[in-house]
């Protein structure tokens, strides 16, 4: 049995994405690399950094403009947080390497492998944001890496085949780059951040949901216990689950390989 | 004639080295991406970045600190280099796709493909700096990309095994990539730069140097014509030549594809 499960599990891609608040802390970080690199089988990590983004804007003395969780992404923006991405992402992968993963950092423009939409002016103009979809996902490259034991690792920039790099929301890459390569094989896709899971009182732990399904997360949005930064992801979620993907969870980020606290996702 | 010499130029991997400078000018960089997309055959670009980074440096009040025109590298000095150094990297490849040349923007992390030495502190401590060989590069997955015809596009970053990033010299990395491909394949080697080539009186470009040996190298040295800057490039050139690399010269950067004027070099 035990013998079976291990080489399921070999067969699946996890697709493991994480969030800003992870990557600030230095002792963190270092535990969820360790974990990650305990995950068996094929992989990938897809990562945020909007903090630290934020925090460097600040630092030169440009404000950073949200709206409903998005940043608007002007010329100057863009910058800082290109480089910002880009460089937390090669940190990374210098971390995995000294654990033995053989990783590869990329973005959406390296080998096109993400070509987004640049969000349309109106009604609000976001600037330089970019909306990707599953079709976007050019999965070919992604693939032979992958069978050659090498780890992507994917930061939050796409491009959008004119020249210009993309600021792009971590949780949709991860939810497409799930849709696309479910085409080729078996995905599990984990959102790892600070709960156990959803929550139905985001201070009690007890009240972990451990299966959400749609009509379940309709009622609980209606009664408005699912909402603000939950809604998107849990929207990302579902998109996974609709186009397919096999497993879709949310869970904390230090329990990414046991997983005996999460919220799994149906339809 | 004219077939033979475009066979065997698609034999050929080109390596091009650009220096910051051309970065910073948007019009510049956009005609030289249109050069090197000219380019037959197979390719790889190698890019600094130190001036955007000196820039960068200074808007967050730090200080740039450069000892022999190598960078003090603290840790502060890491975080903003590397972030600097990926981006431009991304930028370039995001560049590059729009005009059809199927970019990746790697570092010396990715795929371990340049594992740096950090420099000792003494005499002088550097800091995060990484002084790289011939041997430390990995070229199995480059030449993997490289065959598929898709172009690494390689920042001034390598990593030390030990989850750290290096701030390496890009001529060197340029230098040591072409000594390490040449075991597989004839490599052709150009330093892009502002001159024409190696001049023996900087304000005449009348003057140029079209070929230039050790021997030459040496008594030019001892005369003080060749100096500062040019030291470390030709050291560079000489250490590729040495090592059996096909072709090494230096030219100005609009002339990557024609090569009309140029400073070969031989040993």
């Amino acid at each position: 049995m035990q013998i079976q499960y291990e080489l399921s599990t070999q067969k699946m891609i996890s697709i493991i994405k994480i969030g800003g608040a992870i990557l600030e802390n230095k002792k963190s970080l270092d535990k969820l690399l360790n974990l990650f690199e305990k995950i068996q089988g094929k992989k990938l990590l897809v990562h945020g950094g909007g903090r630290s983004a934020s925090e460097l804007m600040k630092k030169i003395g440009l404000t950073p403009k949200m709206l409903d969780g998005r940043r608007i992404t002007d010329d100057k923006t863009l910058e800082i947080v290109s480089f910002c991405y880009a460089g937390l992402n090669k940190q990374l992968v210098a971390k995995l390497q000294s654990k033995g993963v053989n990783a590869v950092g990329l973005c959406g423009a390296d080998f096109n492998c993400l070509k987004a939409t640049k969000r349309p002016p109106k009604p609000i103009d976001y600037g330089w944001v970019g909306d990707v979809m599953k079709n976007d996902v050019m999965t070919e490259n992604l693939l032979d890496l992958i069978q050659k034991d090498i780890v992507p690792v994917i930061s939050p920039l796409t491009h959008d085949g004119n020249g210009n790099l993309l600021n792009t929301n971590a949780d949709t890459i991860a939810s497409v780059l799930a849709q696309a390569l479910q085409e080729k094989e078996n995905v599990r896709l984990i959102y790892a951040f600070e709960k156990i899971g959803l929550l139905k009182d985001i201070e009690n732990e007890n009240s972990l949901i451990r299966e959400l399904n749609l009509v379940d997360f309709e009622k609980l949005k209606a009664e408005n216990i699912i909402h603000s930064g939950m809604l998107p992801k849990l929207k990302n979620c579902f998109d996974a689950k609709k186009e397919g993907v096999k497993e879709v969870m949310i869970c904390r980020w230090d329990e990414i390989v046991n997983r005996n606290h999460k919220t799994e996702i149906f339809i």
